[in-house]
């Protein structure tokens, strides 16, 4: 029998994508078109996919999106100079670049560049600045924000639990470890940031409350790292070779999950858990900037 | 028999200082002289001493300083528009608006205004964003790049060990924790940032390698929670009351030091340990600041 512990990523991307489509109708009777474009740089094939799917679910929102396509030759300036149009252009609310980028040009220099009032994406350091300062006026990075909207839509406590990050990257260990160590009933927590240096770090798993995975390893907690009844949020997204698979790969997660879910509280499957979340965070940042820039 | 584990804060914090009156030497030889700015509103008693002893340890470095003191009932927009006029002197290149600020004003406003360039107390949510990013170009707030600084020169292994932050304040605990969770030789540590929400304290702190007591709760750390051979720095300064003292009052730290002391590996004394090191980072700060904007 299978236990009933699972956190539906995709209902609750549902929730927030209705939410988002009200508030992107009730800018639509006052005149305002939310708008958000897609910056793309060469012919990776994985970010091909990413935008395409983001494409889809801003046009299912009623957010009218763009997609700029550069040559993978494009240079440093030559990017900086788009984003600055993109800044300075009124009916663009949001701007996204998607990552990664060509080797010469350098991801920081670009999304320093980003307007942080644009910054969809909450990779401005202004906006990491304001997520770790409590200051709630600025846009939250996708994928953390949407984990943490699945922690409190399933009414995990964290107030006073013990959480730990596995994985202390700026997309999501680090600003996860900002929201959830802030001074707010939804937040509250004391987090340990776990990393690849970290000694012991199945002893801390095995102290936890929650678990957010985003090492990028995959399976790598494993069942005697959760202790029984803890909340176990996979954020993981790995490429495992498998002779199988019509691809000669499958994607599997950085947590266990078959092991792991009869012991768990409450899992997120993985897919079907934190990924949906990632796009549904980025439109409503998308609708919350142009909500401001138009207010 | 006195331990000899003892961090002095003192003698390091000469150590920068004299470093940093070289780098005023060499900014004077090509024409440069360093400027600092403190604004300081109304006529708060602590704020006058500090004000007054960053004066002074910036006349000794060579530092050109000035102090703007504006009345109690100064207005926000008052002191913005101070703050815009300093921003754009060029013989200004720190400033620093020392807290607190008379209730109506709002920190986050005049701290967001200050020319991130000129942020010598490394306050600007960019500043903090760069911090928690792992981008090198911008300022770290003082008191926690001090206590790295003593770390780093006491020789105390970060990279692999498990550091307890205590308390999640802007000004110390949280830069602390994204200062010392960096892939990096001097950091690459195990962070857990705890506070007054968190369960099992002084289990967390039975398990540090490295304690930061930053919670602003007097002798706080007790021997019991303290293990064997750890590194422990009292970054606290709080009032507790005693008819015997002269004003009434004496300070005490977050630490209980006598009985620490012991069993510590290397502890900070306090005074004589963080204190001296917030200063010594304000004018290395500030000698940084007039070297780029002049480069």
């Amino acid at each position: 029998m299978e236990k009933a512990n699972l956190i539906d990523g995709r209902a609750i991307s549902q929730q927030i994508h209705s939410e988002t489509k009200e508030r992107v109708e009730a800018l639509k009777q006052r005149g305002v078109q939310p708008g958000l474009v897609f910056v793309r740089v060469g012919e990776d094939p994985a970010s091909k996919v990413y935008v395409g799917m983001k494409e889809k679910r801003s046009a299912e929102a009623g957010i009218h999106s763009t997609t700029k396509v550069l040559a993978e030759t494009t240079t440093q300036e030559e990017l900086l100079k788009l984003i600055h149009e993109l800044n300075a252009n009124p009916d663009v609310h949001g701007i996204l670049v998607q990552a990664p980028l060509p080797g010469p040009i350098s991801e920081q220099v670009i999304f320093s560049t980003v307007s942080p009032s644009k910054d969809v994406d909450g990779f401005h350091p202004e906006n990491v600045g304001k997520l770790m300062l409590g200051d709630t006026t600025g846009f939250r990075p996708c994928t953390p924000a949407g984990v943490h909207e699945l922690l409190i839509r399933s009414k995990v406590k964290t107030s006073g639990s013990q959480v730990v990050v596995l994985g202390r990257g700026n997309i999501v260990g680090k600003p996860m470890t900002a929201i959830l160590c802030q001074k707010s009933d939804h937040a509250n927590a004391t987090v340990s940031l776990c990393h690849s240096r970290t000694k012991n770090i199945a002893e801390h798993c095995r102290a936890a409350d929650i678990i957010i995975a985003a090492m990028g390893v995959p399976l790598f907690v494993k069942e005697d790292m959760v202790s029984e009844g803890a909340t176990i949020i996979d954020v993981g997204v790995n490429r495992i070779s498998d002779e199988n698979a019509p691809k000669g790969y499958r994607l599997v997660g950085d947590v266990d999950f078959e092991k792991i879910q009869p012991k768990a509280g409450l899992i997120t499957p993985n897919p079907g858990g934190v990924g949906p979340m990632t796009i549904a965070m980025l439109l409503q940042n998308t609708v919350l900037a142009a909500e401001k820039q138009t207010s």
